[in-house]
């Protein structure tokens, strides 16, 4: 099990997409942002299916760290989740 | 020092200061994420720069940690500083 944080940058016509995938793996946090705790099978298949839908031009880092105690996040403004707090 | 990741979600109206202000602290890695190593008093300033400026539909997540060494970072498609591997 790890944690990740996933930001993509992804050309209009396949975002959607690509959102719809992230969603059934992580947690939504930010307008292209997701965070959660995935087994390392389950993050193989995520990127199996972002790696087949994703473009050259398209963009997706993803963060991985062995537990969300390695770090601490602060947000300013508004977060996604209000009232849900991940950390 | 900390090692900071910082991913943002601005109103079109403001994201141009907003990139403006991160650029001076950190490297730009993707659209809307900058990354890089900052001083406890900078990553303050940087804070206090961009609570000047942005509203509260805007969102400025940091996530802060020790050392960049608790991460290892993937990215699939492009990458912006091609060539240049932060970690």
């Amino acid at each position: 099990m790890v944690y990740v944080i996933l930001v993509y940058d992804i050309d209009e016509s396949r975002v959607a997409k690509v959102l719809k995938i992230c969603r059934k793996y992580l947690i939504w946090v930010q307008r292209s942002v997701f965070e959660g705790e995935i087994t390392d099978g389950n993050l193989e298949l995520l990127q199996a299916e972002l790696g087949r839908l994703i473009k050259d031009e398209d963009s997706v880092m993803f963060y991985i760290t062995p537990t969300k105690k390695n770090f601490k996040r602060k947000t300013m403004g508004k977060s996604k989740e209000e009232g849900r707090n991940i950390l």
